[in-house]
């Protein structure tokens, strides 16, 4: 009964905020190394979808985010530029900016295209230099239209020309990270990327389809009984038993996940066999020896009461950060990933087989 | 100064509650009258991604949410049925069907898809006849996998031979308007719609753009002067002065909308000419006579105080399906809809022009 209960809420949190994550990382890889703001407020689904979005798009990788009450509730670092409409309402675009620069004169970066980028850039340079005259420094300019990669080169060479090398080109406009890759392909000069719709929304894919299974309940007596559903789509099969999930590292690499039911805990054979439950002609063999074995599943609540201590939100970045770094290269590129195993310790995959064939009245 | 900071909220607000408002309506259109069921609460983005969702697919045309917070926070009527770890929870799917029964006699839809769906439908049937028995009758089935055109006739033929003509068949499972419109193609035996993920986060275009733009600011005299941005994307220009958006009915069917400038009202031409701001050779000529006008910008803060009664949802809905309707069906045809006649009145389109000409220094 409880646990139905919880079904919705958690589903909803995991299902989103996994995606959210997710897609964070991805940008965040393409980028390499350079700052991510997330700007996704206006176009998230929801005030709390917006809220969810940046915390999530935080620990998956983002630097900043333009959600100042994100920042207020979750303790995210928010940064962000002026809009179009503070240039447009003065009379011109250099007034505009020297009454930014006088209201933040030591993190003004200056929205350079609502008229002409060219001369948006010029703009700004004459503010940054007023602002040197009493000691600021600009932080930048930020590029909301056009061929990002033309004019963020015309503003870097503008810039440096200038005097002010230090001065970052951001980017912002419908960016994701294949045209954050397209972009430093083409040698664009952008140090930091805002990114909007495409992040918070997971454009691509706006749902990650988690679900809820019954895989094992106790009988009269307090024994686990395995549970199998039977449906028509091999997909919507769950994994029966109560399950433990293992992942292996070998000298810091996360080299396989595994899940096994948890009576058969700790481990006891040299060898492993796991099998990709959809596919069970893809195994992968592990010897035990040299590998470390960390349990995925940590207990939050027990009997009725929080056995979990909640770290922060940094700490949450920080540890996604280290796993995300513990997988080899070749499954993070965006196109063709090498898939990362998964699967089925041997014993469990049979288990689940018995019991569905079991279910359809056949033999193994 | 107040503007900016409603900017933010309103266009997260605008932007995803009219998406979702606009893809239920087009489910609600493939459905051709059916009862859909807005089902998204486990794969929305945010818990109030998900809230927001049902209110808007409520007012776009959905006639009931499984999300019981959104029913009592919105008055909106909630429906829903098991869940398939109900029924693994019991050793059979019969007893779980009878467990059901007890305790939603009046209002029994079953999950048969959890083991073998035709087993399902009977066993469904077995527990009609005994509620019959007791006065009650079974409200349905629902499918939620495998084939629904095929297994919705199968479960349509038992239910109608064993005297179960009146119990509806339900579907769901990633549904969106093509698989409906593919689906009713197929003569699938299906009364009611089950609809999750693809509606609430409009999976095939997860965002809406609308934008802030400022069109126009008042002077030291307190005079309105126009404001054009100068984007090198036509896309991005704004439309500058005050508007008022008027929407044109002739014998009850909308026939075009045409935003002008409020100082131009009332309408005293006896024609008008409606130009698209994107293809201005795609214009529109209006003869006043026999039309009836609508204002489409209603004021809801006037100095400071809301001068808007807020309308319930029921009333919001009324509203927007009797909108709706007034459309021609050509326009709302799912592939290669005929588009609506929308633009500005002539002398708007002029002062567009001569403003974003003159801000690159070049005549008409």
């Amino acid at each position: 009964m409880q646990c139905q209960l919880l079904e919705t809420p958690l589903l909803n949190i995991f299902n989103f905020q996994t995606l959210i994550a997710t897609k964070a990382a991805r940008i965040k890889h393409a980028a390499k190394g350079d700052k991510v703001l997330e700007f996704g407020l206006r176009r998230a689904q929801g005030i709390d979808g917006a809220l969810a979005a940046s915390r999530a798009a935080y620990i998956g990788g983002c630097d900043a985010t333009s959600n100042v009450m994100a920042g207020k509730l979750f303790g995210i670092p928010v940064s962000g530029t002026h809009a179009h409409s503070w240039i447009m309402s003065f009379d011109s675009e250099l007034e505009a900016f020297r009454a930014y620069a006088a209201s933040f004169p030591d993190t003004c970066t200056f929205l350079v295209d609502t008229y002409d980028t060219e001369q948006g850039v010029r703009n700004a340079i004459t503010v940054g230099r007023e602002l040197r005259e009493k000691g600021f420094e600009m932080q930048g300019v930020r590029i909301d239209s056009g061929d990002l990669a033309y004019y963020s080169q015309l503003a870097r060479r503008l810039l440096d020309e200038a005097g002010f090398p230090q001065a970052v080109v951001v980017a912002s406009n419908d960016l994701d990270e294949q045209i954050i890759t397209s972009l430093k392909l083409q040698e664009a000069a952008i140090q930091v990327w805002g990114v909007g719709t495409k992040l918070v929304t997971a454009y691509d894919q706006p749902a990650l389809g988690a679900v809820y299974k019954l895989s094992a309940i106790r009988d009269m007596e307090g024994n686990w009984v395995p549970k199998v559903e039977q449906s028509q789509q091999s997909m919507k099969i769950n994994i029966p038993g109560v399950h433990a999930a293992l992942r292996f590292f070998q000298e810091g690499k996360a080299v396989a996940d595994m899940l096994i039911e948890e009576k058969n805990l700790p481990l006891q054979s040299d060898t492993y066999t796991i099998i990709d439950p959809l596919d069970p002609t893809r195994r992968k063999k592990l010897k035990r020896q040299g590998l470390e074995v960390v349990s995925l599943l940590v207990p939050v609540f027990e009997a009725g009461q929080m056995v979990y201590q909640r770290p922060d939100i940094h700490s949450i970045r920080a540890r996604t950060q280290q796993q995300l770094a513990a997988f080899d290269r070749s499954h993070k590129r965006l196109i063709n990933p090498h898939l990362y195993p998964l699967g089925l310790e041997r014993d469990l995959y049979q288990l689940r087989n018995q019991l569905v064939l079991r279910a359809k009245g056949e033999d193994l």
